[in-house]
């Protein structure tokens, strides 16, 4: 089953366009983790036991474990969720985007060491830096092409001959580099209108859409932006309200009560 | 010591440009390493020693040791370098790039987990995304401008307004983002007349330049086009080149003679 094929069964199965973000930060998990050693393992596992019915993917952030050298607990994230909760997919994401030779090091890093459903790349360098990761036929590539962020303008809203740089991305993504029909591309909560518009240019294209809950952006204005006929078609993530919504013992209910309210707030403007 | 000083103190001492690009692939590894648990740091280690004494920096590509699961091996050979070769420089090449919150994450990762003195980031995602580094005040960050590979003209040679993309990144990085002189930009050698114009645009700013040996850049023009009255303003990366210069015991001292060679086809056009 292909990752898109993936991404719509489970958004089926568990009526849900919420893509659950795991960025551990431990300074924030409840004190009676904190002393274990693998504690960023025992958060990530509670959290995705938590929820794992309510969501349409999982997308755990690389830089949260290899900043704290728990690599190792990363794989046995991921080997958890394959192992516990089959239906949903993993979306690894990393951002990674180098030369191709360096690029199929990344996807073997990616695909084979994590054994993810698909990863978030940068797409600055061009095709040929996307196109290993689309050597594996049966996983997603998803590009990032307007961020949620407030730098994300800089460069991403530039004018590149009558249409914006991010524009541009998607429709080379949506175009000339989805060869396979694998890719999919990063579009930020914070800028319905963008939403609309990569929307427009893509069709029915998997979107990941980040930025509401602690970054702010509005649910309704995502979902009506970014909706589509097929449920794969949109991924709407939360990281920190969910995952920080409970800050003793009872942080998976909190989680879980957080990540609940999120799913059905999406689901009244599908 | 900054990572700019280092690089201008490590380039005078060894009279050099080279920076000596670490990517570490096993199945190019001489046969008497093959077997060993700890080959990607051995390997690296031996071509550290073998080339200290005529690089202005070593850039290990950490692509390279996340594939195969050696990032324990990635700290020993920084490690190494900075006990060993305590003048040269570290940049680690990661290209990372992501919103303010996980920036610092990778920000960890770079200079607390490895210790590097500089790191390349992508700057697609715009400045937030670039500050974590800076919070760093002795360190580089060598943020991608022109890349080396084929598809690095799909986004970076886009017209911006009576511009290019990558000439816009080099004057935001020189300018507006370039707050406390720590930046740095990565331009191919693939493109000398492009390196000539970075150059034009961004002063004495340092810019690191992959794509001569194996990826084909011009040694003479690139020189040419790069160089700067400052030792630490160029640093050209050779990464296969040198370390599969041997395919046996004596690889050490093939690469030793291929980064001499380099150096001082480097030194004939400064």
């Amino acid at each position: 089953m292909t990752f898109i094929e993936q991404l719509d069964a489970a958004g089926q199965k568990n009526d849900s366009l919420l893509c659950v973000g795991l960025d551990p930060d431990p300074a924030r998990f409840p004190a009676h983790l904190r002393g274990r050693n693998d504690r960023i393992f025992e958060f990530c596992a509670a959290i995705v036991d938590a929820t794992a019915d309510l969501a349409c993917a999982f997308k755990p952030q690389i830089a949260y474990f290899a900043a704290r050298r728990a690599e190792e607990q990363l794989e046995a994230l991921i080997a958890h969720i394959r192992e516990k909760h089959p239906a949903i997919p993993v979306i690894l994401d990393a951002k990674r985007g180098d030369i191709g030779s360096t690029a199929e090091q990344y996807a073997i890093e990616a695909f084979e060491r994590y054994r993810a459903d698909a990863v978030t790349v940068n797409p600055y360098m061009g095709r040929d830096s996307v196109d290993p990761y689309l050597a594996y036929p049966d996983k997603g590539v998803i590009l990032l092409c307007r961020t949620s962020n407030p730098g994300g303008s800089d460069l991403q809203f530039l004018d590149v001959g009558g249409e914006k740089l991010y524009e541009r991305v998607a429709r080379l993504a949506a175009g000339e580099w989805n060869t396979s029909g694998q890719i999919g591309l990063v579009v930020g909560a914070t800028f319905p209108a963008e939403i609309a518009r990569v929307r427009e240019i893509v069709g029915d294209l998997p979107l990941l859409v980040p930025g509401i809950g602690a970054q702010g952006g509005d649910v309704e204005a995502t979902v009506k932006a970014g909706r589509t006929k097929q449920a794969g078609g949109l991924m709407i993530n939360s990281s920190r309200a969910i995952l920080y919504a409970g800050t003793d013992e009872g942080f998976t209910a909190a989680a879980r009560r957080v990540a609940l309210e999120t799913r059905d707030a999406i689901n009244l403007y599908r």
